[in-house]
């Protein structure tokens, strides 16, 4: 693997998780692997999990970290080809992704989602640019399209959890009172699909995800249907896609509880508002696995970081 | 010791400036310690000293350091239970103090006094909910009522300089155009409470500190008289506690002259505002020993993580 | 040499264009001459390059990092002596400069020029003050006048890609939209003093550097004339220093074109705004050297603190 850009880079995830696993029993096992390596996060917004856990995973492989808040520290960038650069960009993403490429054996970025421009999100600008003109190996912490660090997570926290064959999966909207991105539930829902399990995606109509990225999966509009009998509740809110960027509603009665989770144990990538996605009563119960997603956080991006080492 | 919150933390000062002066002499005599080991060092304030003082202090233990500046880099937290979180924060505490916990062995927090809510600012709202909720130990890097690595360095520094068995030590309140918390203050004084000193505090009527803290310390009105014989001149000025977060008033008076501070050090914890708190000539002068107290602050670190360290 | 302050401060510039090359042959063989040794890099101004080249140069020499915004993270500096600092100044330079020595074994510093103040950008305010007060060696990451580590990454890249005795170096100006500092002009001028070439410097009339630097220097007003034969081109906007921080003319026609360039090497600091400097057309094309510039700051970063570590 060269980049980790996103889901589909996974080319078995069964043998990653057992790898992620693996790591997690032992994590400073491989700590030679990463000597004399230098990565770069490179963060145009903001992070909590991301930017301590993939720094956590570098240490652990014990790789040198340098982290840029791009945004604040750097120069502003321009990514159009050919455009006469005398407004506010200082600088062309092909020389800033080349120069960065200088000082770093891998360069991991987070640009979020601007929810204006769907064709410009639909892109993935900045990641998309880096990788084409960086000259080291790319990793995605977060997209205008995708989150894989957190997909795989998830999927190490849904291996160790789950006690069935093949379990029910749901992934739910929940309100929220600003418009959030795609991201994590695209790559949740790539996620979900390479691997058994009865898989349903459940929101309020005009919450469809992107069809080239749900596929064939389940779509059940209605809630409590979807819920019934789920080993595992994955909720996430996102605004709509087909009226891109918009929050078409924030319907209360889709507020996950004790009573719509039942027996099932319940997934957030964080951060959550409570009482608002997930009661206090839910978040603050032993079904809840969260607190585990984060700390798998951490083997998730020493996995990747990894097999890039073991390519470099 | 697990959490390092207030000097009340500190179960023996004689025994700790002991061993942070052991440290001082051979910094990194105990590499081993922190190999391995990671701090997160969480500012939610600005920092000169104590950013640089603690990342080195951590250094010097062999541990690796992540830095985040909350505010900007992360996401505005609510403390307060039982919210329903459809405003501006984005997250609990409850969560973010569990999921930092799994990135970290030890975690710093800065988090200012507000002065605008008194019983807010008493409750150490940012500092207890991450020593509820961590699971790891947590280090107060100044908290809205304390400062206690500022205390421990001022307690070595004054150990380094005195040369009498019970020195005569004078805190001061001095003049200041903004409105500053009571941290540095009440920690110098719980500091002073534990030791054998003459310990005078002088400041003009209505800057009374927080009884509870000043306890049966000396407190005279009359900064003149207090400083007659002084040995050591702790200056500092904070804003008034009954009327709280208030300056009553900017008396230059009260700004601290070489005619004032006689044969004594100087001691102030930095940063200070020349010739409004002190004047050049006694900064500038031998008496000054302030650079050594910021010095100091390595070592007060230090003595800190080694005991958090040695505990975990 | 105890501090890098200015090209002034490289001794014998030959010799550290060949140690530089060879540190970049095997950039970790002096991997234990930072060990214990910490660098503490101070910046009151954005940074890419610079930012992680240092960074870089630091961990290929064993050194601990710790990095800090100024700015944003720190307290606003007084650099004034005998100030009454009742405004909005918390701290003065004298107390910040000695405190960091306290925590770093050198400190390197960014500090742009305003372009507002000639005298007091001319007098290097922050870079001079730092120099003066703290105790240990100080590294000039650009200043208002000078910037001596891309001085010696640019001699590094010439003398890499040349290929003659005498080589014919223009410097020549180019259009920007905003005022520029004369930094980097001023250092590569200097730099180039200190070497045999056939060097010309071209612009237009009004934007003469200070003639202190450009000594006797040639200058050309007539760029089509100064570029005749060029072997390198190195181009850079800046703004008027007579009338001070001015934009006097934004003329198009010295944009740097493939036809202008003709078989020189193109080179630029960094960053550079495409189709307003320089064109796509040299920027994307063989004869564009910027990148292999911007690799080379890590090797003059690392060839100066090697050279500071030596004399501690």
């Amino acid at each position: 693997m060269k980049h980790y850009l996103s889901v589909n880079d996974i080319d078995n995830l069964t043998d990653w998780v057992k790898e992620a696993r693996d790591i997690k029993a032992n994590p400073t096992q491989f700590k030679t692997l990463g000597e004399g390596k230098t990565i770069c996060l490179l963060f145009f917004n903001n992070s909590l999990r991301t930017r301590l856990s993939t720094q956590k995973a570098a240490i652990n492989l014990g790789m040198d970290v340098i982290v840029m808040n791009f945004g604040g520290e750097g120069w502003a960038l321009e990514y159009v080809d050919g455009t006469i650069m005398d407004q506010g960009k200082a600088e062309h993403v092909k020389e800033a992704a080349q120069v960065v490429s200088q000082y770093a054996d891998i360069i991991a970025i987070r640009a979020f989602a601007s929810l204006e421009d769907k064709k410009q999100d639909e892109s993935e600008e900045v990641l998309m640019a880096f990788t084409k003109y960086a000259t080291v190996p790319i990793v995605n912490m977060e997209s205008s399209v995708g989150h894989p660090l957190q997909a795989l997570a998830d999927a190490i926290t849904l291996n160790e959890a789950n006690t069935k064959k093949k379990p029910k999966v749901v992934l739910s909207w929940a309100p929220h009172p600003r418009a959030l991105p795609h991201a994590v539930a695209n790559s949740f829902v790539q996620m979900m699909q390479l691997q058994d399990a009865d898989f349903v995606i459940t929101h309020p109509k005009g919450y469809e995800l992107d069809t080239r990225i749900t596929k064939d999966s389940k779509i059940e509009h209605d809630q409590n249907k979807a819920l019934e009998g789920a080993d595992f509740v994955y909720v996430k809110n996102w605004s709509s896609y087909s009226d891109y960027g918009k929050v078409l509603n924030e319907d209360k009665n889709w507020t996950i509880t004790k009573k719509k989770l039942g027996n099932a144990k319940f997934m957030h990538c964080l951060p959550v508002r409570r009482n608002v996605i997930v009661t206090d009563e839910v978040l603050d119960s032993e079904q809840s696995i969260v607190i585990e997603q984060a700390n798998n956080r951490t083997f998730s991006a020493q996995t990747v970081l990894k097999k890039i080492l073991e390519n470099l």
